[in-house]
């Protein structure tokens, strides 16, 4: 099936476009997309040099492509809009009713997005990411009372990646427990983690599902086996229901989802806004 | 300053909404913004409860609340649409052009973007990011040759999270290796790396901003010491241009920015888009 190019242009990192246009370019089942993010375009040199590419690929797939645009400058705007792709661009569609909306002429700044505009942000994101890191599975600091959520579950049902994730996009102060055999046969808690109930929350998944990620980081063993993985979880949620822990299945969920999901049900403000 | 609401409306986690409507609002230097975010609006109900809050903070704030939304189905964006707020919606603009440039209609489909539509994405980013913190500073596994790229600096210049981004965000198996007293001495790097060479990229920062984020750490002794920062990125960049690694000075970057330099400059591909 024929290849149509999708580009994402951005005189930054290019995260939005990418993230407008996959959101888009999903709606079309029956499309076959190859996709080009091309980042850093903030000199006419490096538009002209993108139009180029634009109609090459083009050319190429004798199919038009598609440009999802988030260039600032109007004089890049301006070049970037001569090549035969078709334009998408957020700043063309909605800045003018934002500027009526607000009385105000925008700034035409780049980089304020993903920019370093707060030094104060920036330290927030590693500060949290480094709390992450102290308060992850088998990690000696366990500063609980300072963490904003706990997540509890079995090995491999997401909690790293979950954690590190809230630390990153929301500076959120996000530990982890990884429940033990021990935890898991009494069905109970620790004291030291009760006195944090507020901040558990729990993570679940379904069991085939577990299997298919245990077995990808150690094939043999009781580790991946149906039954041990089957009694973890059964345990696992056993122990939610009991102390009334809140938790997520997140079989079906990608890490985002996972984090969106903790924010609005446990009611925690992110401390940074991407 | 009167403050004006605004909301981010999505039938997912909100990323996109958010990343859209950031761009745009950063535009204007002369508002004062309370930014809210309502994910997962996924049935008439929590429409109509959306509609409520986007009228009750117009009325609180007497100025007109701006509503980014990204809502797929369009029963919901119907509703949505009857609230005061200036709606501003990717796929009331961008659906249409699309769909008649594809010759096909849209399947409407949520949680496409951030949703779980790949197993294989999920488990790569997660075994990526497996990676990154097994090869964390310090850590014993010390795979490089399945490394895509390894990060080199000291203490502080922004390695651990970079490399955690790289792979929760591209799924790329970042490593990272911190220069020590040893190698900052004799301004040179041991052969297992060396062996890597075309994988490293250096990363550097400036004093000042370095001696801050040290300061948070560890206030006191040589570790911030205006002499001891200058000497180890003086003989950081040293090394990098002994060896011709090709850096780049994250003094003014966030973390995303730093992320795609090293994906542009590298030429590295992602495995996975977000």
């Amino acid at each position: 099936m024929a290849e149509r190019t999708v580009f994402f242009l951005s005189d930054q990192t290019g995260v939005t476009a990418e993230t407008l246009g996959h959101s888009l370019i999903t709606q079309f089942a029956g499309q076959n997309f190859r996709q080009v993010t091309l980042p850093f375009i903030d000199t006419e040199d490096k538009a002209t040099a993108a139009v180029r590419k634009i109609n090459t690929a083009g050319a190429r797939d004798a199919l038009r492509p598609v440009v999802f645009s988030t260039l600032v400058q109007p004089n890049l705007r301006d070049i970037v809009r001569t090549s035969e792709g078709l334009h998408l661009d957020i700043f063309d569609e909605f800045l003018e009713p934002l500027a009526l909306e607000f009385g105000e002429r925008p700034i035409y700044a780049s980089g304020r997005a993903h920019g370093m505009s707060d030094i104060e942000v920036y330290m927030k994101r590693i500060e949290a990411t480094n709390f992450a890191l102290a308060n992850d599975d088998g990690g000696i600091t366990r500063n609980y009372e300072m963490a904003d959520v706990i997540l509890v579950g079995v090995s491999r049902s997401g909690k790293t990646p979950t954690c590190l994730y809230l630390a990153l996009q929301y500076g959120v102060y996000a530990a982890n427990f990884p429940l033990t055999e021990e935890e898991l046969e009494n069905a109970s808690l620790p004291e030291f983690l009760l006195a944090q109930k507020p901040k558990l929350f729990g993570l679940t998944i379904a069991p085939s599902r577990l299997r298919e990620i245990r077995k990808e980081r150690r094939p043999m063993g009781r580790y991946s086996t149906p039954q041990q993985v089957r009694f973890e979880l059964r345990q696992a949620e056993k122990i939610f229901n009991r102390y009334g822990i809140p938790y997520v299945d997140t079989t079906r969920f990608s890490i985002e989802e996972i984090s969106s999901r903790i924010l609005d049900s446990t009611g925690v403000e992110r401390r940074v806004r991407p």
